[in-house]
């Protein structure tokens, strides 16, 4: 359903981008997994293996005698061909046969999900295409086909997001009454991580540092696993959870804080961050849309934590979410080089993005929510209902 | 401790192989995980990261700020540096001070578990080099200091090594009483994958066909799933199948004989395939020492099957294990081009090899058995004890 959905997908854009033919070549992908594979294959791959869709409409797998059957299995390609001492021959003939201006293949310098092919095997492609004379400059990046493939999320893939988000937040819940002083990040997490099992769910990411629980002003930061550290009054505790549905992820933050004996509420400062955050996810999820560029919403959101006498978060407000927590090209992100290109992509409608500012509460700790949002023709939707009140623990 | 051991291991092999530096460049190893990493880091790491070791005995981590302290906590780099907005300054800088002949990065035509730069990382470094005046001929591929690293083995990995495998027999064991006329393949997979799960371990590779069951003559070959297909009197019937403890696995096959009413043993023509499998492996194992290539010991066992009139088997005899089900260079196979030199590479101690020949016969089955065999000083040691006879079905 979903290979179907995503070569079809494929077939689009290659017309659309006016690019013949889209190589996947692959080894052993039980070891090293393109991430272009979990739309064209279900399970993994042992030998040499090519996978090519061309803009005529037409597929082609190249693949080890063993996995043949399972590649036939599919139904979506129009040829299956299987070998058992070299893929060359299998795979020169086809290319010959389609003769392409371009071979678009999976390697980017901006996006890791466009980056599957490893330098060995762009080496190993680049002899064998010499053999028929086709030189090295017909090998172009896919980077726009694998992006597109990634962004445009099908209804298929949204449920699936969608459902995974629901559970997310329904642990959420769980676990609040199950937070007070004295309990350890470790334990937390390790409540959490029961509840995702038994419901037979995956996990957003590493369960080593998922859910990843962070208490009071001393932690070590964002991607850090749970410690021995103990729940305190006066402190912030906040989660970053997500959890995997039908191979599909969520990813989402959570802030707490824990009142002091004879407290009600949190104090002003904590309160102060905590509404900051509210208003930066909300400025940038009603900016984002179409056609703008995620350079401009992650300026919005990080201006106005700083002209509210924070510093700046040392990370991008968002990322897109799918088969993993980090899943595309386009971020919402500030113009550092790490991210390359990334800000400066084209939202376009049926991204799913998170949202995630963060400040720090001196002697309190980390205020951070992360939101999820689709973007509609004419702007986003809440995928997850946002977090718009701190969550008293007593 | 396996990283404490692997990254001094990887300083011995630079200077054995006479170079400078190595580095294993990443980004979002979550996604696409450079098998090196699991000698080099925990957990994983989101932005763009290196892993310096240099033949001085140094080692450098260079991650984004938000994985440092999960770095720095392994007690084994001697400087870990944390960057936000860019990893080129520290990069660059740690490779102008240490100013190497040769800059070995794992990629590699040959061998998989050697391939974990993606190209576009690859082109990433080669233009930051650029910049301080490193040509790109600097970079070196990594092949050999990654292939030692995996094939000499540690008593840590032998151990978990064993483990696994006495699991994987057990678990054989368990099932074969459980197998009878009507079971399909499907049941017999899922009784074995309950105890897996039962016992907390992994899988030795994808659950979709970990483990493979195959029964009777018309099965669709290695790597199929589990059909519906019923065991049925008279037919031969295999699995593959291996566990994973402590992040090393195993990779076992085994051969059982379904009785007719009435018959007490196999009929001749399975034990003659039988015998032929046993006296293939043991004349492998017998001739397997260090210093003799992996292609002689495969065209042992290749031609003594061809010798008793039966077809010569799609596959190599045996390939290392370790972390992976197939995870090494050296390999057991004949000289197909797929291959490329894995069976020209000389045998060390402390590898582990399969071996695994296979052959059909008519209107039955498959007879294949897979055992595994820890090189020595001067020969072999079986890690699994030997299958030597058929197991029966009544």
């Amino acid at each position: 359903m979903l290979i179907q959905e995503k070569v079809q997908q494929a077939v689009s854009l290659l017309r659309e981008y006016d690019i013949d033919c889209w190589v996947t070549f692959v080894r052993e992908s039980g070891i090293m997994r393109d991430p272009m594979l979990d739309y064209l294959i279900r399970s993994d791959v042992t030998w040499h293996s090519a996978f090519i869709v061309s803009r005529t409409g037409e597929a082609w797998a190249i693949v080890g005698q063993m996995d043949k059957q399972s590649v036939e299995d599919l139904g979506v390609y129009t040829n299956v061909l299987g070998f058992v001492e070299s893929i060359k021959d299998h795979l020169l003939a086809t290319l010959e046969q389609l003769s392409p201006r371009q071979i678009a293949v999976n390697y980017s310098q901006t996006s890791e999900v466009c980056d599957g092919l490893t330098h060995g095997m762009f080496l190993t492609l680049k002899e064998m295409l010499a053999e028929i004379g086709l030189a090295a400059d017909r090998l172009v990046s896919s980077e726009k086909i694998c992006s597109s493939l990634k962004a445009r999320k099908t209804t298929y893939e949204i449920e699936r997001i969608t459902k995974a988000i629901g559970h997310t937040l329904e642990i959420f819940d769980l676990v609040t009454p199950y937070i007070r002083p004295g309990r350890t990040e470790k334990e937390i997490a390790a409540f959490m991580i029961s509840e995702v099992e038994k419901r037979g769910l995956g996990f957003g990411w590493d369960k080593s540092h998922c859910p990843a629980v962070f208490t009071g002003p001393e932690t070590a930061g964002a991607h850090y696993m749970p410690t021995d550290r103990p729940v305190e009054r006066g402190h912030v505790l906040n989660m970053d959870f997500g959890v995997k549905f039908e191979d599909y992820v969520s990813d989402l933050q959570r802030t707490f804080y824990v009142l002091e004996e004879g407290e009600s509420e949190a104090p002003t400062e904590v309160q102060k961050g905590f509404d900051t955050i509210v208003e930066a996810i909300r400025m940038a999820a009603a900016a984002l849309k179409p056609g703008v560029q995620g350079v401009a919403i992650d300026k919005l959101a990080r201006d106005f934590i700083v002209s509210r006498g924070y510093d700046e978060f040392p990370h991008g407000l968002g990322h897109q979410v799918g088969r993993f927590a980090h899943d595309g090209t386009a971020l919402l992100g500030p113009p550092w080089e790490k991210y390359a290109t990334k800000p400066f992509e084209a939202i376009e409608e049926n991204m799913v993005f998170t949202i995630e500012p963060r400040l720090k509460v001196a002697g309190r700790g980390v205020v951070t929510m992360e939101e999820m949002v689709l973007v509609t023709a004419s702007g986003t939707e809440f995928l997850s209902q946002p977090q718009t009140e701190l969550i008293l623990i007593g």
